[in-house]
């Protein structure tokens, strides 16, 4: 076991994320930004506006944590070389930040200088940890009633909603915010250019069916519903040949398609290796990674996608604006089955859903970053690699990188670390991984598994990126959580080690 | 798509493998080695003469194969200096190996000398091929009525025989030879010091009970058959403290708690991940690799397993030997009555046949190996690296390195270089690594899949052991095999890519 000392990353009390004041100069976008669209509040009637100011509050704290941390070490940096630097640096952080910084860093700063490097990873590390806790003891983007929609699939004909968006950390909040979804029903597994792995798909879907024939969870396997994959691609309205998905090129056209192509093949290797009529319904979604409007490919009558059509959310949303709430409703439903009408009604059913939950998000947008998001670009403010990261459903926070092995995903890590290259290497400032194994706490020595795959990872990254590590401009911290203790809220991650020790550590 | 040349291992003609005749000084064993116990034909009444007469011939056949390739280039080095050393190259591989060798490596020995590192290794990988090919299409290890123990093992009350020995080569015969059991109805996955992936093993028996609920395969979910999962640990009874399983450090003991432990552990996820009474039988078995007599650790009353307490195939082998097969069998059926007086009698019919089978083991090695394998250490002759190697069911042939990536599996190759470094390099010849990744081609895409893992894999070898590979001491093979071709007979391996090739090949 690690020493659990103060001011490590190895020991640290469960508190809430702290909200600092607002600084000039920090990053915080106004209510609405000008030129943009100005909506009022509620003016859509299918929009909610109780969920939109939760979810808001939500991400402005846990985003303005993060966004404090540069301008409180500008300020701590500035006062490094006075004489009562040490408790005038505590003060600065304990009001901006909510935390004390590690007395064994800002002890050194006397001799030469203070290691900036060192003290932004373990800042960020240290608002991660917080942002993580809260989610996991306080259950911020929680449910009131998730049964509901489960119960509502399953009226639709399907048992499982398996969604694999773009690992783009600007599709992170695509289940809680996008689709108001409830995180903790839906699957979520996001893959670079959402091209989901096949083999991983059909192990899921085997282990679907066999909790209905064993469990009848979530209903018996006679049942006549299906198991729904859906694949959500992005594009960038404002800025299409740049912002776009990285992974295709941003080109949309080759984004849908290669997301229908995957769901496809998915489909065909369901029907291939089982018999008795084994099969998957498909569901190909874009996102306007600007907006958060989504476009929904229509199904086609044999179960599968038509490439070139779909209905759009935007539009729908200024067609439906100022109507009532049934009104706007049936204008909904009436536009899909215009669109599709060989789709099953369930099928139909589903997808209204799906955009009248849309409509929230747009006006979300609209409301609270003007219409288009500031940063329309990448902006995360950490890697995550590894397997889990529930509590990550928040936009432009986390560049994923679902991985088992470095080796495997060495060109998701590639791309993850050329995008942090410019938003921190380039301004001197280290690119922070966190690596992350969720594990199955009732299943014998899982732990240990996880918190030896954890190390082999965090060794493998600091080897693919040599000049990086020994330059202070790599850091990680190492996590593991049981997703067995308290299903969804109350299991916290575990700290393992941090690459931010204080050197009488390291010596051990 | 890879260049098919002659002379390449990306192209070859489907052909048996070659019987070279014997040479003074070639490695062959004797029919009976002086001082053995000397066993007449069929002595021992259950022993199977015809089944050990046929085994011995393809062992024999395969590994006289192999063991030709050093003599042979002792030879054909003698002469490269002479000048008409390709014609007589060529005319003493194809009389000793049975084929010839690549031209363009003799066509520039006169230069420099012969690259015999290259040869060497182009030789093993074409003699392993060759083996390969005639084991998928004649089928030499084949069983005449599989359905037979498939249906006695469900009268047992099993539905699957789940096989983990130790990945060490000494092992790779144990389902075919040692258990005589038929290969293609018994699971086999070998892991270093048999302690096999629970993650894995959970995985499969969520597979298998979703065949038995959807398709009936092999029996149908309600009948109240289990699964089986069987370890194999081995030890050295004439060298018990240096040739005993390395990852346990030689210690029997050792190795067989870990066993039963891995064994209870993954009994015990069983359990905890899935309800309604689920769960598996155990049974853990010993194997002396000097003799290949086994010994079956007895089941406890409450499915456990007795640590101690075990009977030995090589003690009734010898209490039964000229009794009527009858007697002998109920020689056998005692014993296990005795030792085990509380086991379900289904696990006890089962371990009799285990025991039985084992017999003709026994008596194949006294008849053609001495009583004790001359080579009681490691003598593998190429490390088998990724997933597949069905055919590889002989003794002492493959050091396996079951993987996905070298990153997880770096510990077991390094086991595996530093055999082979004693084994090869210690005499200036390379370590013949064939890489092989099997997919299921029904799987869209699965192939192009294979392909790539094959050539990440191979590249990540590249990368750990880079003094080797720049010093032509580390030659790899890389294939893919499709197992949904034909199942079991049929499906030859695909070469895609060999580290020997011709110079103008590798400047494409």
């Amino acid at each position: 076991m690690l020493n659990r000392t103060r001011n490590s990353h190895t020991a640290r009390p469960a508190q809430p994320v702290a909200a600092p004041r607002r600084r000039p100069g920090a990053r915080v976008v106004p209510p609405t930004a000008p030129g943009a669209p100005r909506v009022g509040g509620g003016v859509h009637a299918l929009v909610r506006g109780d969920d939109n100011a939760r979810l808001f509050d939500y991400e402005q704290r846990v985003k303005a944590a993060f966004d404090a941390i540069v301008p409180a070490l500008r300020r701590v940096s500035a006062l490094q070389h006075e004489e009562d630097f040490e408790r005038q640096a505590q003060a600065i952080a304990r009001e901006r930040l909510g935390f004390e910084l590690p007395a064994w860093i800002l002890a050194d700063a006397w001799v030469d200088q203070l290691d900036m490097r060192r003290l932004y990873a373990w800042c960020v590390f240290e608002t991660y940890l917080r942002f993580s806790d809260d989610f996991f003891s306080a259950d911020p983007l929680g449910w009131a009633d998730e049964g509901e929609f489960q119960a509502f699939l399953q009226e639709c004909g399907f048992h499982i909603l398996d969604i694999s968006p773009c690992a783009d950390g600007r599709l992170a909040h695509v289940i809680r915010y996008v689709l108001r979804l409830p995180y903790r029903t839906v699957r979520r597994k996001s893959y670079a250019g959402a091209l989901f792995d096949i083999e991983d798909s059909l192990e899921k879907w085997g282990e679907t069916e066999l909790l209905r024939f064993r469990e009848g969870t979530p209903n018996t396997a006679d049942a006549p519903t299906r198991y729904l994959k859906a694949v959500v691609y992005h594009y960038s309205s404002s800025a299409p040949d740049t912002e776009g998905c990285a992974a295709h090129g941003s080109d949309a056209v080759r984004a849908a398609e290669a997301g229908r192509e995957r769901l496809l093949a998915f489909q065909q290797a369901v029907e291939n290796s089982y018999c008795c009529g084994a099969s998957i319904d498909l569901l190909l979604i874009g996102l306007d990674t600007d907006t958060d409007a989504i476009r929904l490919h229509l199904p086609s009558a044999e179960g599968g996608i038509e490439p070139g059509a779909w209905v759009d959310a935007a539009q729908l949303y200024d067609e439906t604006r100022g109507l009532h709430a049934r009104d706007a409703g049936e204008r909904i439903d009436a536009r899909l089955r215009e669109a599709a009408p060989e789709a099953p009604s369930g099928m139909l059913r589903l997808l209204a859903r799906l955009l009248e939950n849309n409509l929230s998000q747009i006006e979300y947008v609209q409301r609270h970053h003007g219409g288009r998001y500031p940063d329309i670009g990448h902006a995360e403010r950490f890697i995550g690699a590894g397997k889990g990261f529930e509590e990550v459903q928040l936009r432009n926070l986390t560049y994923f990188a679902y991985l088992d092995t470095v080796e495997e995903a060495a060109p998701d890590l590639d791309v993850g670390v050329k995008i942090f290259s410019r938003l921190n290497v380039g301004h001197g400032l280290p690119i922070p991984v966190v690596v992350r194994f969720d594990y199955h706490g009732k299943v014998p020595a899982a732990r240990e598994r996880a918190v030896e795959h954890c190390r082999r990872v965090a060794g493998a990254l600091a080897a693919r990126y040599p000049a990086l590590a020994a330059d202070g401009l790599l850091h990680t911290l190492q996590l593991v959580r049981d997703i067995d203790h308290e299903q969804g809220v109350g299991g916290r991650v575990e700290v393992l080690d941090c690459s931010v020790r204080e050197p009488a550590q390291e010596a051990h």
